[in-house]
This record gives structure tokens, C-alpha cells and sequence, in this order.
């Protein structure tokens, strides 16, 4: 993902494992576009695209008051898009902040991994949950910049992937980026997890977050919430991995959190349908929140707070 | 579902909701293959299938011996199979035999509609999974016949239907049937259930079953034990409907049950994957099973072999 003089330029997720193409923005709203259509996704990831639509609004001379309503409203549930757009609103040099906050993201990236393979049990088979790889962030990735990370020390020998439906995030990118990386895994139905669990055959399972309460409730692709109370059930720790620009301590607890609804026919193309996007995992069902500071334990409202308001 | 002189005819389901084609099976191989692919399926149904494939066999004059083991051997996990088969065997005019298991087939389904139906509250959504109604049952169905009988009496108002991966049992025959019966209905992402059991808006789940231990431990399609483990958390009452030539009391717990594993690429077609058709869901988790006979209650070990076996 670059912001070029009149363009910003981002591989189309929604072709990918089939085609890698990329995508030239030419506009805030075209960015926003992207955005709403999952061209790019993720919540780091969406950020920095937000972050890269206003500078090049603010370059190409377009109303930055329309690109940033335009923006901010792509979607709804990611802390990130609001935060990055704050900061790059904020700033003299909106080109030269929008590509800081990318730069800090590949290193929020890098630290919250090595302190999330701390966590891991040499040896270890994991499971995720959606895409929280390269393309979600703009660095090495959230929960799977982790699973990469320990597998790269020894730590993780395989990684479940649920396939994610109702897009396919698990099945089409978590796969092709763990395939690229030489990290064995196995896609799963996400109905298929209970069964992992109940088996004893996965040690840990690692997820991002697209926005996290001050008391440690998390939003995260839908069937995050499932996963966490069959893990609970099953003591297997179930851990969140996620900067802390996507902890927003202005919202207390998960209830304040919006759920974007998508389009049903993304689920069904011929029957009524409901597609909720994301669900909320109550904080008391997470084993550690680990962000670019280390490592977060209950209670999070304490945990939380010291870290990221310090 | 019928058996003519020289063939047994049945709905393809692989074709639904989009066409409504009749396959014409020639042989018990013929009919092994339609079990097998899913041409036709639901545990009562393939039991139906099988018992009219043997009984074809016999009228054409194939080696008996052969056509059972093949019928058999088409799938592992229903105890409905095995079961028909040994009365189509045991039995002097085996199409006579199959007919008359059909029609017992149908007057289950009824009775147990009936039976689960008084489970059902006034004004309930329900959540369903998988497909157990006329297309799995040769009846009314199963879980979806109760649902069915209990909108007919006001007492369901509304049923949400697991999409069902990966086969889209739920999303292609669920809805299609309930659209056909006028039941009002949403079909949602397997990963969904858990939102809508969190937000408080199902007030039972009914499932189907494949086989039920003697304990009560019940196999069904993959993603019942999920639900299972959410309806429990949320005190969400869990009902497995199902007839007792799906009770198998040689098999004392879950644990003998055979989870049939199928292609992998039902589930990714270009990653490796794990597609278990089937899982386990532990009696603890059920609040009641409901036969033709009535409503089973824990212990199941008890209430099961008091009816069944008597």
C-alpha cells in the first residue's frame, strides 16, 4: 500500500488468492470505496488507507472536510479509521504523517509479535480466525504476524485457519499468506472448530481485534465470539493480538461498540439473511490482550489504560 | 423418494435451490453413489435411500451379498444406514419391506413433530441447522418438522437457519423448504449463531441427530456442538428431534460413533483442509431428545433404552 502523487495504490483483496492486481485510488471517495468494498481490509490496514486517502485529498486540493466525512464513514466498527484520520487531520504534512503511521505500524506489528510468541508453547498447533496477515495491517500482520513469527522460532508447528465465511478471509488470504511463508496449516469450516477443540489437537488460538473497550471487550470478525467460549471450555488460552491504535478507551465496554451490518446476499444470494460483520468477545473470556507495549492481563480496564493512556 | 419395477427414483438435492430434478438410480451401486455424493441425504432419508436400493437389487436379481456391503459403505456416521439395511435383509419381500419402513419413516415424523412442538414456547424464534425436513426424512422431517408444525400452531414465529458449511445444507434446502411452507426465516453464517444466541434473540435450537449413543451423545452435521456449547451459555433450551431408527444403543458414548471425514475440497479447493462431516455433541449439553415415542430427558441411558429397547 503507497500513496503516489495522485493516486494511492493497494492490491485488491477481494481477487486474491487468484490474482495479485492492484488498485489505483484516485480520490478520497474512491479510497473510501475501497474500503467499503473490502478492496482493502483489516483494521491496521484500513487506517493507513484512510490516512493515505486524506493525504492525497489534502494533495490533490479536494474539500478535506467532505473526504473525511467520506472516509470515516466507510465502516463503522474499526477503531483504527477514526484514530488515523484524527491523526493525519491533525498534522502540518498530511502525505509525510500518513506514511509515519504506516512506518509505525510495520513496527507495532514487529514488537506485538515477538511479545505474542512469548505466549506460545514450543511445539505448539494454533488456530486463527480471518486475515490478520500482511494485508490486514501493512506490516507482518496482528494475530498472524505472531503465528509467523513463533513459527519462525520453532514455537508453532501448525496453523488452523478457519475459513471465515461469509468472505472467505481465513480460506483465501490467511491460507495464501501462510502458504507463502512456508507455514504448514489446514483450512477448517469455521462449524469445524468445536470438533479442533474438543480433540485436544490445537494449544492456542491467536486473533486480531477491530476494536477494543477500555474494559477489554473486543470486536473481531464474526465467529471470534464462538471461538473464545469453545476455548474457554476447552482451556485452550485464547489470546488478542492488536495495536493500540485499535484500543479505544473512550468506549467502556463492548455494548458501546457499532456492528456493521453487511449485505445479506453476501451470505445468501436468494433467501432473507442477516450478516453482521463482526461479534464482541467479553474481556472475561480472553486469556491476554497483547499489543505493541507487550503483554495485557485482567483487569483490563487497569491493564489497558496504564499502557496505552501513559 | 420411490422404488419403480427397474430403479429408485429420488429429488437430486445437490441441485436445489436452483433446479428441481429427479435422478433415476439403476442398480444398489447406483444408489450407494447417490448416498455418497449427497444426491440424496439426512440421516432418515439415506436410511429410506439404502432400504429401497437393496430392495431394487433384489428385484433385479443382483448378488445380494454385494449390494449390502456397497449400500453400507456409502457413508459411516447415520445409524439409520445400517439400520434400514438389516430389516430390508431380514424381511421376505424386501420392496414390500422398504415401502412399509418409508411410510413408518413418515408416521415418525409426525409423531415427533407433535411431541417437540409442546416443547415450544408461544411467540419463539428458533435456530436451526443443517437441513432435517422432507428433503433429509422422506417425512415431514425431523427438527424442521417440529418447527414446521409449531409455526403452524402460532408457536414458532420465526426461524434462523445456519448457512451450513460446506455444503450449504441450511442456506440451499432449509430455506428453500421453509419458503415452500411460508415459515417467515433468516438464514445466517454458521459463525453468526453466537450473536444472535448473545443478543437474546432465539429462544430454543432444534437439531436433527445421525446417530444417538445410549448415552445420548448425539452426532450431527459439523457445527452442532458449537451451537450446543452457545445454547448452554446463553440457557437457550437445545432439542435433538430425531426417530428412533437413530438411536443406536450398541454404541454406548460419542466416543464410538465414526465421524465421516469427506474431500477436502468441499472445504478449500486449492489450500489443505480438514472436513469432518460430522460432530459429537456430549448429552450434558442437550435439554431434551425427542423421538416418535416422546421427550427423552437426562439420564438418557435410562430414558433411552426404557423406550427404545421396549
Amino acid at each position: 500500500m503507497r500513496l503516489e502523487d495522485d493516486r494511492v495504490v493497494l492490491l485488491d483483496q477481494r481477487r486474491l488468492p487468484d490474482e495479485e492486481v492492484e488498485l489505483a485510488c484516485r480520490s478520497a471517495v474512491e479510497v473510501a470505496e475501497a474500503i467499503r468494498s473490502l478492496a482493502v481490509r483489516g483494521a491496521p490496514a484500513i487506517g493507513i488507507a484512510a490516512a493515505y486517502g486524506y493525504a492525497l485529498a489534502a494533495l490533490r486540493g479536494e474539500d478535506l472536510d467532505a473526504a473525511l466525512a467520506v472516509l470515516v464513514g466507510a465502516r463503522p466498527t474499526a477503531a483504527n479509521l477514526a484514530w488515523a484520520l484524527r491523526e493525519v487531520q491533525a498534522a502540518a504534512d498530511p502525505a509525510a504523517r500518513a506514511r509515519e503511521l504506516h512506518a509505525e505500524e510495520v513496527e507495532r506489528c514487529r514488537r506485538m509479535s515477538v511479545h505474542a510468541a512469548r505466549l506460545i508453547e514450543p511445539g505448539s498447533r494454533a488456530l486463527t480466525h480471518c486475515n490478520t496477515g500482511g494485508l490486514a495491517t501493512g506490516g507482518q500482520g496482528t494475530a498472524l504476524g505472531a503465528l509467523t513469527e513463533a513459527w519462525s522460532q520453532g514455537l508453532v508447528r501448525h496453523v488452523f485457519v478457519d475459513e471465515t465465511r461469509p468472505l472467505l478471509q481465513g480460506a483465501r488470504l490467511t491460507a495464501w499468506e501462510l502458504e507463502a511463508a512456508g507455514v504448514p496449516h489446514t483450512v477448517v469450516a469455521d462449524a469445524a472448530a468445536g470438533s479442533l477443540l474438543a480433540s485436544g489437537e490445537v494449544e492456542c488460538v491467536l486473533v486480531g481485534a477491530d476494536r477494543i473497550a477500555a474494559n477489554g471487550d473486543t470486536a473481531n470478525k464474526i465467529g471470534t465470539y464462538p471461538l473464545a467460549v469453545l476455548a474457554t471450555r476447552h482451556e485452550v488460552p485464547f489470546y488478542v493480538v492488536a495495536p493500540t491504535s485499535t484500543v479505544d478507551l473512550e468506549t467502556a465496554t463492548g455494548e458501546g461498540i457499532p456492528i456493521e451490518e453487511r449485505d445479506p446476499r453476501e451470505v445468501s444470494p436468494r433467501f432473507p439473511a442477516w450478516n453482521p460483520a463482526f461479534d464482541v468477545t467479553p474481556a472475561e473470556l480472553i486469556t491476554a490482550i497483547v499489543t505493541e507495549l507487550g503483554v495485557h492481563r485482567a483487569p483490563y480496564a487497569e491493564s489497558l489504560l496504564g499502557a496505552v493512556a501513559a
